[in-house]
């Protein structure tokens, strides 16, 4: 019988659910974070969804540092997260060392963490360059990985 | 035998399929809408697109008002849509309660067609920020059942 | 028994491993190139970015032109990279035709290539636009067959 990967039965993939799942939770948050931000700098993007009595006073703006800030790592996250967890799947299917595939993940998923911290606080570069980077090169290892296994 | 989620036979499976490729499709034709609106607007974003017996008289620009509503709706979309289809899959694997199931896909995929009409028309808020909340709670609600499951 | 399709004994599906992760690897180095040429063009968009030596005489921007060229190419990779990797992981489990579903990776990791060099070099247009929408029409076909098995 071949062997099934994609069960909760195979360790490496349960752990890849948990980080994969708790990478895009972090992500998501970025959400609501950026909607709390426009409301206390007043900075909407659409005339709607300024308060009915500040529609005299404010203008729309899309320039807030602060509110840019928060979208530029939500983007970032979109740029890492969402590649990490489509190759993780991938990466299951290559039935990758469990002890090497685990590490993998919660690299991935702390570095995430820190760059996340080190963008809002912010701390002093090159706190986020490396943070991102270390999420970077666990993507790009599991992608050679997969690419040695199916070529 | 152990079980095969991953299979046109199990009816969650098939029910997530559907709704996962219509919300992509949804939020895919997010790109042409934007292609029509620069052209309607002769809002470009690079010299090149730039129709040639109108170069001389028009500049690119990124801050058209329709053509920017239509792309952050369009990001909005990247940052709901993708989570969603990303935590299904991995929610797949943890066997939820078809019926329970089901009725995620379906209330997540209206409430992405209601985010969009909210944000195109557009209707008065809260509209726009209910119909995306609707969706995030669902997202967050599946990405709960998995960690309860995996943890 | 029923038949596994998530597995590197089924050509279609070693085959889109093949091709989904190298164009998410495609996607993936646009990041590396935009920290390039904001060093080039000492365009950085967060104040901590700027080398300790350049702050008195420069200023964060988002608007440099080479810089942004790159971040759209970027943005419209994610805008379809990432769905025609999902819609991959679905069409997988509609057991394609592995000549047809083949010729649709190829087409769409090729499609993707042109559209990276006709975005930065820049190519005379219709070349963006066509080979984005040859990438497009892959997604969307590969959909269609999709719908058309679940329902």
């Amino acid at each position: 019988m071949p062997t099934l990967y994609y069960t909760l039965d195979n360790a490496v993939f349960r752990n890849f659910l948990f980080y994969a799942v708790a990478s895009i939770l972090k992500m998501m948050i970025m959400s609501p974070l950026t909607s709390r931000q426009r409301f206390e700098k007043n900075a909407f993007a659409n005339p709607e969804d300024i308060p009915l009595d500040e529609r005299k006073t404010i203008q729309t703006t899309t320039a807030d540092p602060d509110v840019e800030r928060i979208r530029r790592n939500h983007l970032n996250d979109i740029e890492n997260i969402i590649p990490f967890v489509l190759i993780g799947f991938c990466y299951i299917a290559c039935n990758p060392n469990p002890t090497l595939a685990v590490w993998h993940f919660r690299i991935f998923f702390v570095s995430r963490l820190l760059h996340t911290l080190a963008y809002q606080i912010p701390l002093r570069q090159p706190s986020r360059a490396l943070s991102f980077l270390v999420g970077f090169i666990v993507t790009v290892s599991m992608t050679a990985q997969i690419l040695f296994q199916v070529y």
